[in-house]
Parts: C-alpha cells; structure tokens; sequence
C-alpha cells in the first residue's frame, strides 16, 4: 500500500519478516496518528497482537498467525520432533484462542499444522513451516489482487460506493478484499467517491480506511455509522462493499458490528450490496450464522476513544467518552443473512444467489 | 428530574428563571462528567445557548426562545411601543435562526410574537409576554406528563425499549417526550430495561439519556449506533421509542440522525416503532419529509468527541477522534416516513395508522 512519507511515497505491507527473522506488522492502534512498526517476537507477542488489535481484518489475522506459528518452530530448532511437535501444537492452541469470529485464523493454523511430518527432521519441517506461511502471505497477496479484477467490473465511473470497518491493506497483506475493487477502478482512472463509515467502537473505518484512501488519493467522506441511512435513502449511494470475518455454508456473512444494518438498508432502498473474501474466509463446516460465534469485547472499548489532544501533539490515547455510571454492550460482530447479500467477490469471481449453491461450487473447485 | 448528589436526590427543571431575572439552564454540553448551570443573560446569550448546543432538544428549544423574548422585552421597560416591537422582531429574528430543523422553535416564536398588542401599554405587553412564555414551559411539562401516561399502555412488565439520542426531560423541561413512558412505567414497578444507543456525533445517548436513566435507577446499557441491527436482529427489542424534532402533515417525521435507520431496522424485524411529541413538534405549513431543512453541522463535530482524561479528572474537552487528511459529512436529522411509524404518542393520545388522517385530526382538535 502506498504511504505518504513528507514528499514521498512508499509502499508498506502490513505484515513482513524484520532482518531478525522476528515478525513486524504495522502497529493499528495507533494510526491514523502516528505510524509505527510493531515486533512480534516470540507466540506470545503474536498472540498480544492478535488479542489487542495491533493487527486486525480476518485474512491478515490468518496470516499473522502463521507467521507466529514460524516463530514457535524456529525456536526449536535443537529440539526432538516430539518436543517440538508438542511446542507447536501449544502455539496453534493458544493462537486459536486469541479471537473466536475471524474463521481465516482457523484455517491458517490448520494449514501449517497440517503439513507437520513426523518422517522428517525438525530442521526440514521448520524450513516447511517457514515455506507455507510464505505462501499463505502470498496467496492472500494474489487473491487481494483477484478480488480487486473481478470487482471492479461492478463499479461504474462516476460511482459512490458506501463501506464499513477496514477491509483494506490493512486487513490483509495489501490491497485489501472490499478495498481492492475501490484500488483498481481508481487506478484504472475511474472516478469514484468512497463513503466510509467510522465504525464505532474501534472507529476502523475512520481511523484505517480513510487512511488507506487518502494515501492512494481515492476521494473519500468519513461519516458517522448513524449517517448511513439518510445517505442511502438519499440517492447518493451506487453500491456497498465490505469484508467478511466468515462466510459460512448457506452464504449467512459474519462481519464487523453494522454489517447487517447496512444490508438491512441496501435491500431497503435497492442497493446492490456486496461482500469481498479471500477463500480462507470462508468456513467450510459451518452450516448457518446461527452457528457462528459473536465475540463480546470488554465495555470499555465502548465507554472509550482514541483521541489526541491536536494534531501536533499526536500521541493518541484512549479516553473516556461514556460515564461509567451506565453499562455498555458491545459485540464486536453481526451477522448478515445470505437473502440480503447481493453477490460474493472472490478471487475465483463474483459468487451470485443463490449463494448457498454458488459457494458449494466454489468450495468444490478450491479443493 | 432526580438528580444524585452525594446521598441527596434533588429535583431540577432543564430551564428556568434566576433570582436575576435570568435564563438558568442545565449546561448539556458537559454532562455526564460535569453538571454546571449555563445563564443567558440576553437574546444573544440565549442563541448562543441555542445554536452551541448548551440546551438543545425540540421543545427544550422552543421554550428557551420563548424566554429569550422575554429577555428581549424586559430589556425595553423604558422604550416606545415602536421600538419596543422593533427589539422584538429583530430579537424573534436571531432567534429564528439559530437552528433550522426542530419546528418547535418557529411555533413558540410565532405564539409569542402573536400576543404583541399596540393597543396595550409596553409595560403590559411585557407582562403578557412573561406569562405567556411561562404558560409554554408549564404546558410542556403537562404534555410531558401526558405522553408518559399514553406512552404507558404500551409497555408491558419486562418490556425492553430502545431509544436514540436523548428525548428526555433534557430534551424538554422535565419529563421528557420519549423518556416520559419509561418514567412513568418504571415509577409504576414495571421492570424495564433501556438499550440507549450512544448517538454519534454528539453522544446525546449516552452522555444525556444514559444519565437520567442512571439518576432515575431504570435499568439501561449504552451500545454503540452500531449494534441497534444486531440486538433488534436478536430479538432483544420489544419496542423503540424516539423523539422528533418536527412531524409533518403526512406523517414524516425529521429526529436525530440515525432515528431513520432504527425505524428501518424495527420494519424489517416486525417490532413496533414509535415517536413521541408535544403538540409545538407538529409543523402545520409543511405537507411532506421531503420539504424538511435538514441541518448540515460542521464536519468538526464528527471529527471530535467530548472525552476525559479520566473521570479523576472531569473536565471535559473535545479531542480529535478522526484525522483532518479526511473530510467528514454531518447531516444533523434525517427523515423517517410515516409508513416506518407504528404510531405517534402525543398528550391527547396515541395517534395511528393512517397517520396523515390521525394528524389532521389532532390538529382540528388543538386549534
């Protein structure tokens, strides 16, 4: 992703190796106010990533913790396989338990697990380990890319495009999955305008997203997640794009806390809307969203902001917003029923209704 | 409404006269951290009171313009009948413009300036302002009552009720207007809970609602504008209640945004959806939503959260929550149609469908 630094412009990943061979993400709490480069060096330290939001979005947790997985076999190098089969079998439990919704966290970790031999050398499997989280990152890389292709035949120039939470580089690798259509129909010199809803509690898509687009110099408006309604109703939305923490067998979409609001208001007001995923998002033993697991995080993200006191004091803090006198909700996902959703772009193309037939299909053909 | 000070439980009006002859009112730009009493000592103070938001609300509104005419006219004991009325129109004129959309500023402008006589003395005339603009901040209390008794029979024992904003005796002079059935159901014993949704930008929920309903010791959790699809969806929800800050001929009613997306939502997942108003709300000029001025508030607000460092530390200041690099949009209101509305609670009674023909009658019956 490209990163305006004073006059230049760089290009980031979220998640890279640092020379140490320790993990290095960019650090999500902070941004948009300050831009630093967080160090993962140990399962622990990925865990405390995952767990704490320094790194967040489905595909990019799935890779995050692949990566922890490398760091787990790289430190037992000298070790029997059994020790070290025992290690890494701690490691995928512990990163299993870091966030219940992101189904991409499963399948990445049963993935590496997977390709664990036991007729070969510690140093042999480690080298495989390394190898297959590389292309894990790739993969989503390509797939982000993909996705970007085939979404952008949806998008018309001139179009106004309405979005939640942060489904950009910053929850992938780079490109993003509802950000890589926006990406490609913009450098393909399309004219378009990105709606981006703040995204309370966490405020991703204020924070994150219009981030993402101001570097890229996409034309963008952060509105409040309240907004959204009057918005749409008022014409001035063409179609709606988000990501997805887990698409289950019948096409029901866990997403962000508003996800379904939005599909509520698109089917409304006859707006198409769309959901953008990577094929590790979706969750192959799951029949129904009823079945999906909502995490419930602490109140205090509610009851609290990120804010800096200006802009040229830019060390952001969580403050207080809600007195603690009053108890607050917060479930951290919802889920979108399959009738609301209009189509699926995958890297292996846009999935139609009826959804539970077109993922049948494409689960068939990713085997 | 009950206000806790230490182990004391006082009583207090949203408005009312100092021993100085001034406007005191409760200073809702600090609250929940912070309760201090703003005083308005002339028309222009009063506008300012208006349009920075230290009261704000529909009838809170019209009432605290009503007694800035009083200002007005008090500040005129010496002066000709000519000048005299020529304060007052500039005087009703500032006030007019203060904020665009709550109908109730322009009705209690109109029901005072209506009583002006040129046949009657300045000083008489002064008089007959004075108690007009008392008997309007009585007669809210009364409609308040009223709604709350009406409000009532819709509420059974262990109903769970969602509001947006704040429609409470905040809103209004005490009482309220949405909040006033879950008073009067909870000083009843009906065992109810509120989901107040915090009401980005301003956080009237959270910061005015979740408040009162923490003083008055009714059961309530703050989530975020975002979780209301969620929780409907999980059917949580036995019925919503909002506020209004205008209730057109047909039916349409302009609240706080986000009040549409609720009455969406309510639609989709068959839950009754309510507004509740004193008669000042009803605009009798205008036939349809479409012809409502939305307010357009600047994108700073949206840009900002009133926070605290801690609550050690109550001083409240607004902080940046989104970064300048991104402009923000922020509609004030939107508007729900009236075939979204179950129904119309009012102190003559709960209006129904069809609300066109509920409201011509109401407003036969109030002339």
């Amino acid at each position: 992703m490209k990163v305006k630094i004073g006059n230049e412009i760089k290009n980031y990943q979220s998640i890279c190796w640092s020379t140490k061979g320790f993990i290095n993400v960019i650090d999500q709490r902070k941004l948009p106010f300050s831009f630093e480069v967080f160090t993962a060096r140990n399962v622990e330290e990925t865990c405390f990533a995952i767990k704490e939001m320094v790194v967040r979005g489905a595909p990019l947790i799935g890779v995050t913790a692949a990566n922890g997985l490398v760091l787990a076999a790289k430190s037992c190098e000298d070790k029997e396989f059994e020790e070290f089969n025992n290690i890494l079998v701690s490691a995928a439990n512990e990163l299993s338990k870091t966030r219940p919704t992101a189904v991409d966290l499963f399948n990445s970790i049963q993935r590496i697990m997977k390709i664990v031999n036991k007729n070969e050398s510690v140093r042999e499997n480690i080298a495989n380990i390394k190898k297959e989280a590389e292309n894990l990152r790739l993969e989503t890389i390509e797939e982000c890319r993909l996705i970007g292709e085939y979404g952008n035949q949806l998008i018309k120039n001139g179009n106004r495009i309405m979005t939640i939470c942060n489904a950009g580089a910053l929850a992938t690798v780079d490109i993003g999955t509802a950000l890589a259509p926006i990406r490609k129909a913009h450098s393909d010199g399309k004219e378009i305008t990105v709606y981006v809803n703040e995204t309370r509690p966490r405020l991703q898509g204020a924070r994150l997203t219009a981030w993402e687009l101001y570097h890229e110099d996409i034309e963008h408006y952060i509105i409040t997640d309240n907004s959204a309604g009057h918005i749409i109703k008022n014409g001035l939305i063409d179609l709606v794009i988000v990501g997805a923490d887990r698409i289950v067998l019948n096409g029901d979409v866990a997403n962000k806390i508003g996800t379904y609001t939005l599909s509520v208001l698109c089917k409304e007001n006859k707006i198409p809307f769309y959901v953008a995923a990577p094929i590790s998002t979706f969750d192959t033993t799951t029949r129904s969203g009823k079945d999906i697991t909502i995490e419930e995080r602490d109140g205090k993200e509610v009851r609290t902001a990120l804010s800096v006191n200006n802009e040229q004091d830019p060390e952001p803090k969580r403050r207080t917003i809600h007195h603690s006198l009053s108890p607050n909700l917060n479930p951290a996902f919802d889920v979108t029923p399959s009738k609301n959703i209009t189509g699926i772009i995958t890297p292996k193309g846009i999935l139609e209704q009826p959804l539970e037939k077109s993922i049948t299909m494409l689960l068939e053909n990713s085997k």
